[in-house]
């Protein structure tokens, strides 16, 4: 089943936007990908579950200012 | 027992360096940690073993170049 999730991360560059865009990349079962530097929002459909987003994201060390469940 | 590595990382803005940082300063057993974005290093004085502090730095998503054991 697929999920829909938003993020708002602080991310200062480049730099940092790629270094979340690789490790969401590498998670198996991520089918959609859109991560904005200038709107600091990382928006993932997956089929695995919000927890493991939000992890692999915290543990890059990015700050997650909110974070939600869309669909 | 206190080991001593050497990373080098690609870290483009002090966004990044700080995220490294935000990460390792979590782990229970580093001792001292000396992160330069100019020198784009990461050196770690730990009680932990290498290839806990590599994964760390790793799923940072930042870019890890060269690592070693100095002592």
């Amino acid at each position: 089943m697929s999920h829909q999730y938003h993020f708002d991360v602080t991310m200062s560059c480049s730099g940092c936007s790629g270094a979340v865009n690789r490790v969401l990349s590498k998670l198996d079962g991520v089918s959609k990908l859109d991560i904005s530097l200038e709107k600091q929002s990382v928006d993932v459909v997956t089929n695995l579950d919000y927890d493991t987003i939000y992890n692999t994201i915290a543990k890059t060390g990015k700050k997650i200012n909110d974070g939600k469940i869309v669909a």
